[in-house]
């Protein structure tokens, strides 16, 4: 109000005045005022909270990748709940880089957002306690925080990664290729755990070369096939640890040189077009909407005062059969 | 520097001296000042700019839509220059409405970002000018600024779709379809430009109905699909505006109704997997991250001082037949 007053030139009893829409204003003053109120980025239709404190409220949004196109449902059920509080959601990316990541947060913060959700790429998170304790509400979404406690919402990686990998074995596969993102990033260790859990379980115990874990990279992964599929007792099949590698898998599989192979696919995360594929992808599907919504609900409950512990919510993953993970082994 | 030395309650020399190396400073000074430094957000290694300011530089991007892969590249292409100028980049969306739009900005410009790259769902930005004049540099990009000037870089929208509907004359394709994006939108109108032209320049008279502009909803264009499919007439190709559209009538067509039906295909804008699809779709490519980096530069030219007339540049597109665009009209 005191911003509108003085960069209107008028007193705040007339901004009130303006903006309950009472009489004995001027045109003139009003068209100044609501200009003012239109430069300083008011609505009237928001919330006490936006008037209290000034400014329009925000959540921030730390993403890990900007061009992984798991985040984009995530993000946007993110802003669908904030924009339901009357919030605007700010985003920015980690690109994976924990230094990147901790420069970001307190950018965000230093910019007053109300609370956080992140999806982090650090696993000490400790540099955020004094945000937590001034007040900055923080809820991470599909990995967990390092070294301290907040409210978190998880895909269940290693019950999906179990039974993907259980669904290529009941369908007769017994050399079955993991490749799966970074080690250390809690999604990819969790996903390999339950692969090394569904072989033991059907007392199979994988060689050291059908498990590669890495980057993301399509060179990296195409070679780690290409190595698994050109070696004297080739994998049947793959099971991939996220999209982005799956994305990878499938080009390499619809490659000439490989066309007709019959190798069997079983992917972590749905895609756009999985389904169009010849054959169509067979995945364990996340519900990414599923995380945002439930990570941006549990934030605006801290922002409206809950102050029970943090909770953690694991979310089930779905298996898709489409085609590809049902493939038979070619021996 | 007066921040950190308040934080850690000590003086202006002292914080000089850690920054600097220099010695006559405890341990636990050193430690505190150190601190006082990572929960402010500065890092050592940034520009002189984010000592000055006394936070990390920042820019702000506008998307349209946090859910349309088209934006992963540009996003991650100006978050890339952002970086390599030692800024962050903090993302919004308008979700493609005009007063979210205004809102988004002007929190961001509330929130001190330097710069701003703006995918526009508004078409007046006149409330823009009190910021620029304040200072805030501002780039549009895929979408021109409504009567303000500014710096903008765009596809040629007009020449790809016109490039793209000749492409399906040239095979044979008399009764073509148009189905884009919401009129109004200055590319889905320069598309919908390109497509006549091009049907202009063949002598031919697009049918009302054959043309449909619209929102980009699966159901929307699915009906007009079929609408312009079962028509005593059918149309034996399809231009579509956008990867949202195209990934649409790909499931259209590819649906066990139509399978084999032969119907021929161009996409404005390429997409992931495109080339695995059957048949492969050819598309009008547009580059994304080069838009992006273009935008970002355009943006850091001002932020260094360059106050020569806005720019605008406009990128070429590509023809991609990948098999989609070359099939024969079936009679």
């Amino acid at each position: 109000m005191k911003d509108v007053a003085a960069r209107a030139g008028v007193g705040l009893k007339t901004v009130s005045r303006v903006v309950n829409g009472e009489a004995g204003v001027s045109s003139d003053t009003e068209r100044r005022v609501k200009e003012a109120i239109t430069a300083l980025g008011f609505r009237r239709n928001d919330s006490a909270r936006v008037l209290r404190k000034g400014s329009t409220s925000s959540i921030g949004l730390v993403l890990e990748d900007l061009a992984d196109p798991f985040y984009s449902p995530l993000s946007r059920a993110v802003e669908e709940v904030a924009r339901a509080h009357g919030a605007l959601l700010i985003n920015g990316s980690s690109a994976e880089d924990p230094e990147r990541e901790q420069e970001l947060v307190l950018a965000l913060c230093a910019r007053r957002v109300d609370g956080l959700v992140i999806i982090p790429a650090s696993d000490d998170h400790r540099y955020l306690a004094p945000e937590i304790d001034a007040g900055v509400a923080t809820v991470f979404v599909d990995r967990p925080p390092g070294r301290i406690d907040a409210d978190v919402v998880l895909s269940d990686s290693f019950a999906g990664a179990r039974t993907g990998v259980a669904h290529l074995i009941a369908h007769g596969h017994r050399r079955i290729g993991f490749i799966g993102d970074q080690p250390g990033i809690h999604t990819a260790d969790e996903r390999l755990r339950g692969y090394r859990a569904a072989m033991a379980e059907a007392g199979l115990e994988p060689a050291d070369s059908w498990v590669a874990p890495g980057s993301t990279d399509a060179a990296r992964v195409a070679a780690d096939a290409a190595r698994m599929l050109d070696a004297a007792e080739p994998v049947t099949a793959f099971f991939s640890g996220n999209n982005r590698v799956t994305v990878t898998l499938v080009r390499e599989l619809a490659a000439p040189a490989r066309a007709g192979s019959g190798v069997a696919l079983v992917g972590f995360d749905d895609f756009e077009l999985a389904d169009l594929l010849a054959p169509p992808v067979t995945v364990v599907a996340q519900d990414p909407a599923d995380l945002g919504r439930n990570a941006a609900e549990l934030l605006f409950r801290r922002l409206d005062g809950a102050e029970d512990p943090p909770r953690r919510l694991t979310r089930p993953t779905r298996l898709v059969p489409r085609g590809s993970g049902e493939l038979p082994p070619r021996l």
